[in-house]
């Protein structure tokens, strides 16, 4: 039996090995083996570990249900539950037993047609299966890209606020971050000039959500079209993230980025997670829009081919109802999700307006989250956002993002993607909050 | 529009950029993302790559059936349908709409603890559902713990012939391979001289497959325990890959290598792909087999739990399919199975023994395959075992896989587990094949 060290191993990222030896017991074992420090550095600024220590602060003895602000899967309630179609088009191609079987790693020809004639409706050209990859989720494909582009000196631009993901894929592929910013006063837009400021020889990409995660926001053709030729000029990639895609519901239309594939490479990465409300299904995409052949050769598709030949694929039966989810869909239930989101939306930036200490800049058009900032001056005793957060958990059984988890601090993601009636309950429990730690006049 | 260059970009491993600019080309864009070379080339060298590179060698006017005798993936063939208990488990889940959301990274806690109450029952003592990761089918459970052994100068010890997606994870990863021999002429078992041979200070782990892929063998208890021995003296880990458990039919039974989890920490790998017949289904997992807890001391745990954290997951409502799956599947589906696979297993050592040019070293006893050695000496034209490979699925449409593609060379990886009329057929053209090309006496 051997005899255990009590504390925690704090090894620098490859480095300190098992220091039993050094303590000169004899009974110790000296093994060679030991963790990998990147990995839990890497993991340790995902959205779902910043939730998950909220949700330690949880009262255990509130009778009240918790209100779950903070992330966006609304799959539980039942104004999102998905279309029996979707269910239908799963189990029908799992009892057909013809999708047992691995599937090739780049997609099951079927599965890659299908989304290629599903996004080509939005495109003024029409995209070749060969230019869908599918992958677990739009995690997956986020994941492809990121290691593709990952060479040493290499660096990657990431919207603040974005979405922490990026930042942990990049941070473990040893791929550098630059942070632009995207403009609250201008809707949300993208800094261009810093963008511009920002870029060097050795920039790869650059990363625009639309639409917008954490903000709502859904950017107009213009808006983007700018995005391409900036990108162009600067010769670098635009993975453009559009896994909320056409959740909109106010006077911005969905654009895909796609639309400017002429201008610049645009990798798109999608899923079927939101605008079906099925984040734990795990079926995703990678497309190229590449009309003048340059990720090609320059030899990313290449590289996404291979990424995928060393990983996992998604569930082939998924595959196999791919075609059917997205050709058959009834009209209705997307209009159905995407006006029960306007509802929320409204409901969440009217009752906002009645909290004094904070402001929602503007109105969210798309996605499922608003950014709203916090005014700490106006409130008596708390440090931060993540301070206000943790005791909201506790106080009120309402989770609620800090805005530092998606790089801005002393704001909040406020996710309004539930029930109507529960988000109307959460937010009148956060009004409560604030008003009692209001700071006296 | 951009004038392309027409060859084929050669980059070295973030080497060398585009060299538009070098070329002088005003119109040329100095493009600054760049494939990853190390992805071509960890990927080049799967199983599915080189099935790939046979399949392109098939006739298309042959009127025959191709007969795939190159992976294990029965799944097409009548006899080795899944149990429909399964399939219903599935549907039930999903129409649950209980597993349409996220899961939590490490999996769902009812899934965790059946898979920690499956594997027990062959284990002297109870694992617990902490100990249980779920992974997207096995292959993700590898790459989870291959990347989280990774460190600079470290090395892996892996059996040769073996399973190539270890070299090709490692590969990626920077971890050195390492490769100790299976003795054919000891029904396959490890040359544990040589694993102490080969092991040094930075040695961090050996691979043990059980049963065997690509050799049909299964190890005994005693030789298990030696290899868990020499791994304490070593102080490295033992990564069990069980992916075919239970699916023997010799003399030797299955014995969990976790059996010997209070020797030396043990990291078993697994999934319902072989047993259930459904590798398209991506559902598997990583078990840390770790009474004395040494895994948590040394960081490998919470690694792992940072790798799970920034990856993709199995589909949630898999996930909830797993303790129905798991516990309710009727035995004589199991029975079933494995007396196809014996049969199949016994016609193929029948008929390979009528091949002159073709040996067996030793009678299959579990998982789906067979090593056989090439004599090449005996036939006339052949380079070696991937130019053999290649003009037997020209010739007869029959594809094998070349031993090198498993580590040796001038041996052929031979797949039993078809339906067994196929099996019979696809080895009477081999048969066929070899007498045409017999050297003349």
């Amino acid at each position: 039996m051997e005899s255990l060290q009590k504390e925690r191993l704090t090894s620098e990222r490859g480095g300190r090995r098992n220091s039993s030896m050094e303590n000169g017991g004899s009974a110790l074992k000296n093994w060679r083996f030991i963790g990998n420090e990147k990995l839990t550095q890497a993991s340790a600024i995902t959205v779902r570990g910043v939730l998950n220590m909220l949700m330690e602060n949880l009262n255990p003895d509130e009778a009240r249900p918790v209100i779950p602000l903070g992330h966006g899967d609304p799959s539980a309630f039942p104004s999102f539950r998905t279309t029996p179609l979707a269910e239908d088009a799963i189990c029908s191609a799992l009892r057909s037993a013809k999708f047992n079987g691995y599937s090739s790693t780049v997609g099951i020809p079927p599965a890659r047609r299908a989304v290629a004639e599903h996004l080509s409706k939005d495109l003024p050209y029409k995209l070749s299966p060969d230019d869908v990859f599918l992958t677990i989720g739009c995690t997956q494909a986020l994941e492809a890209i990121v290691t593709v582009l990952a060479r040493p000196g290499a660096n990657i631009l990431l919207p603040r606020p974005g979405f922490p993901y990026y930042e942990a894929r990049a941070g473990f592929s040893d791929l550098e971050v630059r942070h632009f910013d995207l403009l609250p006063e201008n809707n949300w837009e993208v800094d261009l000039a810093a963008v511009e400021a920002l870029s060097d020889e050795n920039t790869v990409a650059m990363v625009v959500i639309n639409p917008g995660n954490p903000c709502g926001n859904v950017f107009k053709y213009d808006h983007l079209k700018k995005v391409a030729e900036t990108a162009r000029k600067l010769g670098i990639l635009v993975i453009a993230d559009e896994v909320y895609d056409h959740l909109t519901f106010g006077e911005s239309p969905f654009v895909p980025m796609g639309v400017f594939g002429s201008i610049v490479p645009i990798i798109t990465v999608g899923s079927i997670s939101k605008r079906w409300i099925v984040p734990g299904w795990r079926l995703g995409w990678l497309v190229t829009h590449d009309p003048n052949g340059i990720l090609m050769k320059q030899g990313i598709v290449d590289s996404i081919k291979g990424f995928l030949n060393i990983t996992s694929d998604p569930a082939t039966f998924m595959q196999g109802a791919v075609p059917e989810i997205l050709e058959n869909t009834p009209a209705d239930f997307f209009t159905k999700i995407v006006s029960t989101l306007k509802e929320s939306a409204e409901i969440c930036y009217d009752r906002i307006k009645e909290i004094p200490c904070i402001t929602c800049p503007s109105k969210p058009e798309g996605s499922m989250f608003v950014m709203v900032k916090l005014n700490l001056s106006l409130l008596e005793g708390f440090m931060d956002d993540t301070d206000f957060c943790c005791k909201l958990a506790k106080e009120e059984s309402v989770i609620v993002l800090p805005g530092v988890a998606v790089g801005l601090k002393n704001w909040l993601r406020i996710t309004f993607a539930i029930e109507p009636s529960s988000l109307d309950d959460g937010l009148s429990r956060m009004k409560a909050f604030c008003a009692r730690h209001a700071k006296k006049q």
